[in-house]
């Protein structure tokens, strides 16, 4: 009994944000599309390997035919096919790890081979969606427990490719996100470069914030290095600030977040487990982590940071991570540009000690370089801040900043966009607050951080005092369309910034 | 400032299985496609209607041009939009219950008003599946409480159509599934329309079973009744045997379904409301509940149904239904045929009161049949066996089933599919177990229930005594490609049938 399978690979050009589809048309004569439809997932064979994609009927013979198999460019490059290649289509294997996953969700503790198993067939792309929903909300109910939290570290960053260096200590500096404007990176690597210790600092994109320090120091340099050149751009400039996506340190992490994002989840196990993860990978031995508190950052309350600095703790040093935590202030933006080209032109005025700066945030990226020098055994605690501020003041972190720009490959950042909406007071008065997250929605809105030159001038601070008329927000977007969007939801949303 | 929106709507004929999703040029020339892509929801508008979809990004002009926006023509239909119209696209607002669901993932319990909000977005097809798969595996973990799963089930019910009968008892019969050819209704509901009782079957397709009873039941007679010709069946008959799912009464219910079989989550809290908001929409009076108790049934141990059996009659007392609850013999499939035209060859064998019927199935629906008839105050208790027993033994059930089949238009069975495999003893010995989901999953793969004559008969029972080379399991299929994925899993799973 050889039946002839007669389908043959299409390619459809659809991205479904990191889950993979296998497209059928609904006539496709060698099986039932819909018996299989309930499954959700098949598994498809074609030269010689296999793999697991969530179904999606067509009825239009324009985007599979009948006897056409539909997978999008990517998923045919991890089959090693070609279009018009003969192909298999089978209903899947059960994913194997999900029994664990139920495990979780009934309330048990999970063992280290369990999240070696979730992580390992989360990072070959055996989850769909739904399946990784239930193991993020799984994860995040009662939380997991702080050994489960060392589990999962390790899972993640063992799936992922590790980094090491030959020198000692590699430092590093990370902000678990949330604050709109908060390029300290940008300013605390140039200061600790130039004093000598070495800091490889792997940035993210913006997921959903209208900026991450990599699309801001993308204005000022290439940040898209492989590793070869990221090491000779260290062994010249004792540090880099480079795209940590190209590296590939904790695929796990980038998963989940395309469903921890969506949900406006943000539990804090997962969140110390991607963090930590990804600087075991990176080969970082001594990490000073800036937990921003506010009630519109993602640590409302003390008690809450307090709480999570113990956890990072722990499972930091498990990790064999000397791990510093600093809580700082996450009351409003900081800085004053929100959108990749706004923010990267107040770090060129940090750097060369513009008296336009933004004080805020040369305070606060000073503050975070001397703790991070006091990583240097040669520095005395707490002789760190004034070093850092030496170093700026001396132009050596402008130099700094100028050959590592030079060594990454130079570029110039974009002027602000040209369209323009000023957000006024309603009223005379005193600025009581400002919420991050709507300015981050409103930067966002123009078109941040996709299109460079826009985001948000942000042009007051809690406690300032304005007059009715005065501009408060400056929206800056490049088209039509996005700066509507922004300014819609800006005039909105009066408890952006709340004058009382 | 009248940004010019020229986009146009088109159709795309992709079935996403109960996720409506918009399909976006990624060069969309009047919004940042990507900028948008984490937020993973869109807001269309068009024809002075809106709707929320998933975005999903094509790079192909064949199925949508950059300045054209797809949805399914499903979707344009709730829009009330035409092909060319022009279309606007926003960020999509949140969800306004995912504050609630978020709660709950916290551990809180939910109100009444909170539920409400739930089901109602979720039925508004507001939920992409990653929140529908949060919202599930929320309610499935510590569970809900008792109020709760009130409250869930009659958000449920209070979101489809409610049907009312000028009869009183309306008796109803229900099994939570699991036993493959478990097709008791089909001979319930005539012993009881024989003996004048009103019972007006709603009943479901199989979703990931080999058959539902709405399937067998096409076999028969047509089961897609309005509800004006469902009416008059009643009236001429007692009863009826029809499917649900054209009748609304749990929307919700039909779009939760579509996460927890992929997860294979069956919390007990959303069995219960699923399951009773249906019986109070379909104006049941009176209900009798089958739990199948055996290690490979949906329940799996004696104490877990009677906490089961205890959560019912709570939430049913308090949606004002009458219930009974009984635990049955869940250990093995039911009946010889397991897919819609073998198990209706049952029911018509066991109906006719043929030799060959399998004395199982005429069993365990006598028992019920027995049960459902004492819903009557007229019939004593103990003695609604005897008399369903001699309803069935004077031909009254056959010539009921024969005139149901007539009123709601008849159909004669399809032969079992031609294409045949027998999967054998492979020594001599005794049957120690069968696995109800092993045996429903080789139906499924044979075609069943798409493939009506599809399916597998089984042979044998436990505690049989069979010789190498016996017979145990029948596979039928249509199509080659069908029986070799039945015959591969068969084989490959000899738990199916244990010789031991």
């Amino acid at each position: 009994m050889t039946p002839s399978f007669e389908l043959r690979l299409r390619a459809v050009a659809l991205d479904t944000y990191r889950e993979r589809v296998v497209v059928v048309h609904r006539h496709c004569p060698v099986f039932s599309v819909e018996g299989f439809q309930s499954l959700a997932r098949l598994d498809v064979r074609a030269a010689g390997r296999r793999l697991s994609a969530v179904l999606v009927i067509a009825d239009d013979t324009a985007l599979v035919q009948p006897e056409e198999i539909g997978l999008s460019p990517a998923s045919l490059a991890v089959l090693g096919a070609q279009v018009g290649d003969p192909v298999e289509v089978w209903p899947s294997t059960p994913i194997r790890s999900l029994g664990a996953v139920r495990r979780k969700i009934a309330g048990e503790v999970l063992s280290a081979s369990d999240f070696m198993d979730i992580v390992g067939e989360i990072v070959a792309g055996q989850y769909s969606r739904t399946e990784l929903a239930a193991f993020v909300v799984a994860c995040g109910m009662d939380g997991l427990d702080r050994e489960e939290v060392v589990h999962l570290t390790h899972a993640m960053a063992s799936h992922g490719k590790s980094l090491s260096w030959d020198r000692a200590p590699v430092v590093d500096k990370h902000c678990i996100g949330g604050i709109p404007g908060n390029r300290t990176s940008m300013i605390v690597v140039p200061i600790v470069a130039a004093h000598g210790l070495c800091m490889p600092k792997t940035s993210s994109r913006a997921i959903t914030s209208p900026a991450g320090t990599a699309d801001t120091m993308e204005c000022l340099a290439r940040v898209d290095l492989d590793l070869d050149t990221m090491r000779r751009v260290i062994q010249q400039q004792n540090a880099c600030i480079v795209w940590g996506g190209a590296m590939n340190l904790s695929p796990a992490d980038d998963i989940l977040i395309s469903v921890e994002r969506p949900l406006a989840l943000d539990a804090e196990g997962q969140m110390v487990a991607s963090i930590l993860s990804k600087k075991v990978s990176a080969g970082s031995s001594h990490v000073l982590l800036d937990i921003p508190v506010g009630p519109t950052a993602k640590v409302r309350t003390r008690q809450r940071a307090q709480a999570l600095r113990r956890l990072f703790r722990y499972v930091a040093g498990r990790m064999g991570l000397t791990l510093e935590v600093t809580l700082t202030d996450g009351t409003q933006p900081v800085g004053r540009g929100v959108g990749p080209a706004l923010e990267a032109r107040d770090v060129l005025q940090v750097l060369a000690c513009d008296g336009h700066a933004p004080p805020d945030l040369r305070e606060k990226a000073l503050a975070l370089a001397g703790r991070v020098l006091e990583f240097d055994p040669d520095v005395d605690w707490g002789d760190g801040y004034d070093l850092a501020r030496s170093i700026l003041e001396s132009g050596r972190a402008s130099a700094s900043m100028d050959a590592l720009r030079d060594a990454q490959g130079r570029r110039e950042p974009p002027a602000p966009a040209a369209l323009m909406h000023e957000i006024c007071a309603p009223r005379d008065g005193v600025i009581r607050a400002l919420d991050n997250y709507a300015v981050a929605r409103i930067a966002r809105l123009a078109g941040a951080p996709l299109v460079r030159s826009a985001g948000v001038d942000v042009l007051v601070r809690s406690g300032d005092r304005v007059t009715a008329g005065e501009p408060v927000l400056r929206i800056h977007a490049e088209r039509g369309v996005d700066l509507q969007f922004a300014v819609e939801y800006g005039e909105g949303h009066p408890d952006a910034v709340v004058v009382g």
